[in-house]
């Protein structure tokens, strides 16, 4: 081992030991949600006690100690500060992170594995807020998350209109015409599909966007970068080479905020609802007959064939105003009376950040 | 995730976050071995530079700054203490490290992927000592490392008998009767095939005994166990639910210490030496003839192939004394003179431990 690369390794240790204090951080965070996990002295002295019984020879056993109590106390700290638990699917740096911190300036962001994880890690209250995606503006809706909607009892509490700036990360001091191969979620790199192919680079699908950011930080793989978010490459110590690489410049992701209550604090100017209607010509022209009647400006609809009765559909609603708007409710009403299922998915304020905004 | 989930996966990162700063700090006393290595103001400000930029959300930018800064400190502090380097093949917790740790008990112990890794770093100057196992009770020569031995110039220094004690391991709280599975390196588990099938325990093979233990306290598969030594036990944080669960009582590995210079310390008693003899009838008796003469008693003589020439072989010939005693340097002078290749390894003190002591 060379010095430049006992260096390197080096490097590495400290952006994996800050990973992991900052997913034990969280971990703490998230254990308040338990009736026990509030403070437990006995359950700290094991954790000290195992540290110190540790032979790792060259850190000394108070030494490791009085490390773990610092991460302690700051993590006693943080949760003195009483953020909201806000889960998103993906890696730390996804897409849905961004999001997140740009909705939710002050919380603790938590990843899950599968939106599933998500949407009951809110129901049932280990989480204050869930971040999903519902629809990207290339790729149309997001299947998953739209038929997780149909079946929760969550409420939708915000939304969030994300630009997608595809980024091209690559570990410090690598220079741009070293890389050939470039890893990254399937639909990342077709999204850049012009790009790389314009600079002959080897796109390599990989599970995720985040995931290959921190592949790249961890095994250091010859002439290669990830595409990946710029949120990615803070994280990760990534250096942007490019910013912007996606092919169409108008893509973005909108995504929902997920709550257990309606907020008591912001009042929305937009409303989401599903429904469905009997199975018979002009069912679904009734209700959006309503909507014009009164004025009120749809901003999306989506169908999803029922799972039950896959001939039938579930639609999904959005529009322009709130549903303390007398109009409104009386429109939505009348929707319930229409239909042969309805829930109203929750009012929030729009979004109004331009989607192609740089 | 549930409350016992989370403080699992807490004590998990505890014991990566000190195994990363272990490494770390082995890797800051290996830089030292380095011209510029000492000490760089500057890029211990890129460091912290780093550290500070990082956006990890719950991780304040301070914290994070402060905790490396304790890190480096504590490691400022112990390359301060002249620690030898002592390199072996394996990760830590191997055999190789227990025989290093009892032979060089104040040594900063570093893991090597392979033996020739051991063997270039001491001569290239990168460790100042290297353990590596010569032989086994059971298996005997351990082959690639005495091909090396013939091809390199370093110095045996000393030897270590290490009785081979397999422990079974667990993570903390698993009941024996729990276990199904047992991962371990193949030489491993073939060792302890009476007690696994007495206990129907399916053994599963690993590439490294530590590596297993290490994979167990990281992934924390259900029903598992490892085989591996007791000081892998207390790196990972395992329980030892069995000691000695080897089938064959007198299982011993003997390890050689090398290092670029002979000891100016300590005096030996057992010398080692390689040669070749020209491949006619009578030519090893000739040698050995002279040790018999002399009353030197040989403890070990092993031959291996040439690989230039497979029908002639190297012997190894290790015999009791100094090699400061006249009869001994009269017999290797006359040794020297009947062979066509001759090398002397080394003269150390003999290991006098009991190899099967508990």
């Amino acid at each position: 081992m060379k010095l430049n690369e006992i260096r390197k390794r080096i490097d590495t240790i400290d952006l994996e030991v800050l990973a992991l204090v900052q997913e034990r951080m969280g971990l703490a965070m998230r254990s308040r949600k338990f009736k026990d996990g509030i403070r437990d002295p006995e359950r700290e002295e094991a954790v000290f006690d195992r540290a110190r019984r540790l032979n790792l020879n060259l850190v000394e056993p108070n030494f490791a100690e009085g490390m773990l109590r610092k991460v302690i106390e700051e993590s006693r700290r943080l949760q003195g500060e009483n953020r909201q638990l806000v889960a998103f699917q993906g890696e730390h740096g996804a897409y849905s992170e961004v999001a997140a911190r740009r909705l939710i300036p002050n919380g603790a962001y938590v990843p899950c594995m599968e939106f599933i994880d998500v949407f009951k890690g809110v129901e049932e209250g280990y989480f204050d807020l869930g971040v999903v995606p519902v629809e990207n503006s290339l790729e149309g809706a997001v299947t998953q998350v739209n038929t997780l909607l149909t079946n929760t009892e969550l409420t939708v509490i915000g939304e969030a209109k994300e630009p997608v700036r595809h980024c091209l990360l690559a570990t410090d001091g690598k220079e741009y015409r070293e890389i050939r191969v470039v890893y990254s979620h399937p639909q990342a790199l077709a999204q850049c599909r012009d790009f790389l192919s314009r600079n002959s680079l080897e796109p390599r699908p990989f599970y995720d966007t985040a995931g290959a950011a921190r592949m790249l930080t961890r095994e250091r793989p010859r002439a290669s970068a990830a595409i990946a978010s710029a949120l990615s490459a803070q994280l990760y110590g990534l250096d942007i080479i490019k910013e912007g690489i996606e092919d169409a410049a108008s893509n973005s992701t909108r995504f929902l905020v997920l709550a257990k209550q309606p907020s008591e604090v912001t009042t929305g100017d937009k409303c989401s609802i599903i429904f469905v209607t009997a199975h018979q010509s002009g069912s679904l022209y009734n209700v959006l007959n309503l909507f014009a009647e009164a004025g009120l400006n749809l901003t999306r609809i989506a169908s999803m064939p029922l799972r039950t009765d896959p001939n039938n559909y579930s639609f999904f609603l959005d529009f322009e105003g709130s549903d303390r708007d007398p109009t409104v409710s009386t429109v939505l009403e009348q929707v319930h009376q229409r239909t042969i299922s309805y829930r109203f998915l929750g009012c929030y304020p729009a979004d109004k950040q331009s989607p192609t905004a740089p």
